[in-house]
């Protein structure tokens, strides 16, 4: 504007501690650093309605965070300041916000509307999209019903999913998840390079009956290459000589040519493109295990779920906006209470993936310590994600999340009514729910124990300070649509804390070094190679005790 | 000595920052904190053999973390000032350390040779305990065998186990990790009072062939009665009318005269003592599921492997404790360090709920903020554990092991051959183990990506600090010894922190209140009882949510 040339530092976005709301923010944590969730009801009659929001069938409520209004006020604003609606537009308009690889982000075209249009370098990709998912669903169909049958003639019974990280995690989280949907194939997950893994999956199965899904975007991935050839070996050896066992495969890739090595016809590969990350990866092709488990019309609930979600975050200002929300309550969690992990909670056991597919989606987007532009992040980043599902929790770490010394932030997650209640479990399992966040949120005050007549030498060991911030989500019942819903929630929570960090939370630097180092030592695992002097002392040293330990057998 | 009467303050046990070793390591820590990894190996030559101990089959090697060996000996003086050598022997010997419930702490004594003797209340417990440990053998081989079968006289091929906890996840983790030693029934798991759980494993088993364990010290635990009740229901339906279901049943408890009102007669009620807590009770009777699966023999090995580690820990000098040294270590990063978490990583898939089960054992014994005489602890305690299996944990979250903001110290554990190979598959995997701690440790420089010609707008994009702390733990393979030494490791572990914290490690006092408020609120959640005005406005609010919700199907 001024004429002058920028300067790089022109060009860079600013620090998230730049900001002036950030300031503000600051000063006002400040003030109310002391308040507990107690003091919070009590000045904030309407506290409950004024923290709650419903999004494509799920209900959260905040009430149970260590915040007040104002600052929800302030939250808001810094999301303002950071354009929050500005990135929101750019995602789902296909500009390329994944910069260090110069990709759109475009997980949500999946599950569009098949008649809306979405633009990437002058192509609409909406309609590849649909032409994949309607061979996904014809070939899901041809499997269930039997007309597409092993090479023996008979129907198939079992589908195993070979793929790592993103091309497993959300498949088995899901298929875990719909266990009650399930109306096809039983689905089987090999992703650990220990062979192990691919042993006890086929030890149980039949070659005859099994359909084998390839899921590696370049067919490179280490892992999943190692196993599929462990588990093509187990085909050749289960089928008759003469067949082409190849009839028994098919691939979630985009390396067509690949895959055809292998003897994978085109119709049988099922692609997907650049601008779906593997960790976002669960509505595309990836998900075919997940249409064969469940079946097509499941599978088309589970993305109208996503896809209502979708909507709700691109479409809603950013105060009833709920991933907006949650994803301001994680930064408020992280860099003002300094809080350093987020336990999530489901009570539902048939959720008890979720935990591990959040671990992926969060800590492998956001943990980042510089932005975009390879500035240092001055702040914290992702929390660690963990969790198990309630009431087991409750007798595991419980413990801790009441009476540690490090507060822990937590979501819980329960659907009013259960698949399958017997003598009102479900009922009891709600009730814990609701007790474990209220002890969290208000614990239980030495008074309060002198009152309810504890003896004096157990007061200080039964205390509980409370203030363990917790958000509840809630949904009628745990369906493809509801579960579709909440996984696109936590996407976009991820992204819009990646925008307020500065972070492009669609890259994955961090873990390329460590496979070169693998590949690199690989040799002197396997072998008696000479170790070479020059080697890092301690990796020498541990290969020394490993074939030390070897040599005993 | 003086003559003085004793005020209350010289009662009480001083706090772990009163100490004056403590002040000694603060004071070194601020010299060293600087210090990278990289720097500890310039400066120590001899680093990889002061670093590592062999134990019980288990190779330990923490030269990749971030201590020096001054650093080591100011913490073994620490665990001198707190006497630890003086705490082990009393554990050993059955004083009663578990001073809030006056109880002794002797889940040592379930692995203890048969000869020896300790003597609680003036009876010598060991004969007690190898009582039932002949009853278990007994009882496993007639099912094993076939002379003890179902009342319709089949034989018994599946298991279930009823509980939660301590009552699950010792046998769950063990009988996963084991699964290469099954020689018996199919172990299966009910805890969850979520009916979702009963109904997914009841659903695959025959009553006629399905032998049943109940384990509740008391049978009182309100989710394992509930799901006791229900696969009650599931075998009277599922057995000839006029026959005995009892005959399916077997009890885990002390509560001899609860289990025989279910029918279950005193020879199949197999019991544990009041100074054997739930997250300690792996070897008691609670482990039967696993004898039923991998047999006596394994069983027995698996105990053997506990009292190796039991014995090194009670006869080794604090310099070559492994338990000692580690729980040392865990304190330097959470309480120097500061670090919040400790990422558990087994490269081993069997090996997938260690995570589960230490959660449990390591953060609902120490996750306390006050210590045995009820003062705050003045520093954190302990760390949240998580983790899942490598190599899969890389394609998930070490994106921000390696470039998190928030360092993350981690345990490895492999094992130098496995059970199954195929193709070099275990060598890749061992490899990705090595490289993968490799890289925590020494990151990756500026300088190193320069001059391995990354272009400069991604060097700041992959550059890894380097500095995550790390353990790497090796034995020679996964066997049933190995795994009882690498439990009994982390228990000895957790009780050393939690002494030299001032812990009472062995009560769970922060459990109770949450049980009691579920049971008030249940009322509310199954009927459509009116919400008392009184309630507490964030439950009632919640309750009103699940009531619309559930209005709406």
């Amino acid at each position: 504007m001024s004429g002058h040339p920028q300067t790089l530092e022109d060009l860079l976005s600013p620090s998230v501690t730049d900001l002036a709301s950030w300031s503000e923010l600051h000063a006002h944590h400040t003030r109310v650093a002391d308040l507990s969730v107690r003091d919070l009801v009590a000045a904030e009659p309407e506290r409950s309605k004024q923290c709650a929001l419903m999004a494509a069938g799920i209900h959260a409520d905040w009430s149970r965070q260590r915040i007040d209004q104002q600052g929800m006020e302030l939250l808001r604003k810094v999301a303002l300041e950071r354009d929050i609606p500005t990135h929101i537009a750019d995602m789902f308009d296909g500009v390329k916000i994944n910069n260090t690889e110069q990709r759109a982000v475009l997980h949500t075209v999946l599950r569009a509307d098949p008649d809306s249009s979405v633009i990437v370098d002058g192509r609409d990709v909406v309609p590849d999209v649909q032409e994949v998912l309607t061979r996904m669903r014809d070939f899901t169909r041809s499997v269930v019903t039997g007309s597409y049958v092993g090479v023996t003639g008979k129907k198939f019974t079992d589908v195993v999913n070979i793929g790592i990280g993103g091309s497993d995690l959300g498949p088995v989280m899901v298929t875990e998840a719909l266990k009650g949907f399930q109306v096809g194939l039983r689905p089987h997950f090999i992703s650990n390079v220990d062979p192990t893994d691919a042993f006890e999956v086929l030890r149980e199965l039949n070659p005859e009956t099994t359909l084998v899904l390839i899921a590696s975007k370049t067919f490179t991935t280490a892992e999943t290459m190692a196993n599929a050839t462990q588990v093509l070996a187990w085909l050749k050896n289960g089928l008759p000589t003469a067949s082409n066992h190849a009839g028994h495969l098919a691939a979630l890739s985009t390396a067509i040519d690949k895959a055809a090595q292998m003897g994978i016809p085109e119709e049988r590969v099922f692609g997907f493109w650049d601008w779906v990350g593997g960790r976002y990866s669960v509505s595309s092709a990836i998900g075919l295990s997940i249409m064969l488990a469940v079946g097509e019309e499941n599978f088309d609930e589970f993305l109208a779920g996503m896809h209502a979600m979708d909507e709700h975050f691109r479409a809603s200002p950013i105060e009833s906006n709920l991933p907006v929300t949650m994803a301001l309550l994680g930064i408020w969690n992280r860099n003002f209470l300094d809080i350093p992990t987020l336990a999530v909670l489901p009570y539902e056991q048939y959720l008890h993936r979720v935990p591990a597919y959040l671990q992926q989606l969060t800590m492998e987007s956001n943990g980042k310590r510089v932005d975009a532009d390879g500035q240092e992040v001055p702040v914290q980043t992702a929390a660690v994600l963990w969790g198990e599902p309630g009431t087991n929790g409750q007798h595991s770490f419980h413990q801790m999340i009441h009476q540690g010394t490090q507060p822990i932030a937590a979501d819980v997650i329960a659907f009013a009514q259960s698949a399958h209640d017997f003598a009102g479990q479900h009922a009891t399992l709600l009730a814990n729910a609701l007790a474990q966040i209220q002890v969290m949120a208000f614990g239980r005050t030495e008074a309060e124990l002198v009152a309810a007549g504890v003896p004096a030498a157990l007061v200080a060991h039964k205390t509980m300070p409370g203030n363990r911030p917790c958000t509840l989500l809630l949904a009628q019942q745990l369906t493809p649509a509801t579960l579709g819903a909440l996984i696109a929630l936590y996407e976009h929570i991820t992204f819009v804390q990646g925008v307020i960090w500065g972070i492009n939370s669609f890259d994955q630097w961090g873990v390329e070094y460590g496979k070169e180092v693998a590949t690199a030592l690989t040799p002197y695992v396997s072998g008696d190679v000479d170790l070479p002097p020059t080697m890092e002392p301690l990796t020498r040293a541990s290969l020394q005790v490993l074939r030390n330990l070897r040599a005993q057998s």
